[in-house]
């Protein structure tokens, strides 16, 4: 497979285990080394193990967050960039946020690095 | 002004500009010495001089370019991306095709670096 379908390939999936709630299957995306920015302008998790806890932070807020995309993804090489929306319930309230993600892939397929622009206060009631 | 607001300021300028056909407005809202990466993939433009030759190309190609915000932006600290449209005519035919700009901007709020994500060939005819 030529690797632009492979990363196409990786984002398809990346929306469908985080979207189920599968942690394993979703952190079998990253490389090992991976490194994550999430939201733009946090300090960078290293490694599986670091973003595998920013997974349970992000899940410990909403009962089921489900990823929407809106435009793209673009793939160019051995990059991505996209715009989607995260829709969240937590009990009887819903909210939604658009996000902008960007990210370089091995020559596997897999995530090497990812950054999310968004801002947590853009977070809509719906 | 704080920055961000600068930033959203400097957006939505340039998107006016750029679908008023605004050559010099637009490139003025440039750093002297940006640079630009159009799309993704190709080779660096540098400085105002560079970036007014792809002005000059990527007019050269339509009559008119309409740019029309999707998503976004997200501005954090002196980043943004966003996604957009841009509505192509020429003569009678129309066409539009997505993409996701990220920028960097300097404390005045004009744009230092510029990565647009999109493949030309996934325009669409409409």
């Amino acid at each position: 497979m030529e690797i632009e379908d492979k990363i196409r390939e990786t984002i398809a999936v990346y929306l469908e285990r985080f979207s189920a709630g599968d942690r394993e299957g979703w952190l079998a995306l990253f490389a090992p080394d991976a490194t994550m920015e999430d939201p733009v302008g946090t300090e960078l998790k290293h490694g599986r193990d670091e973003i595998g806890v920013f997974w349970d932070e992000s899940r410990s807020l909403a009962d089921q967050i489900e990823l929407k995309m809106v435009q793209g993804p673009a793939v160019i090489g051995n990059e991505a960039a996209w715009a989607m929306e995260a829709h969240a319930q937590s009990g009887d309230m819903r909210m939604v946020i658009g996000t902008i993600d960007v990210m370089t892939f091995g020559d596997d397929g897999r995530i090497t690095t990812m950054r999310a622009f968004y801002r947590p206060g853009d977070a809509q009631v719906v």
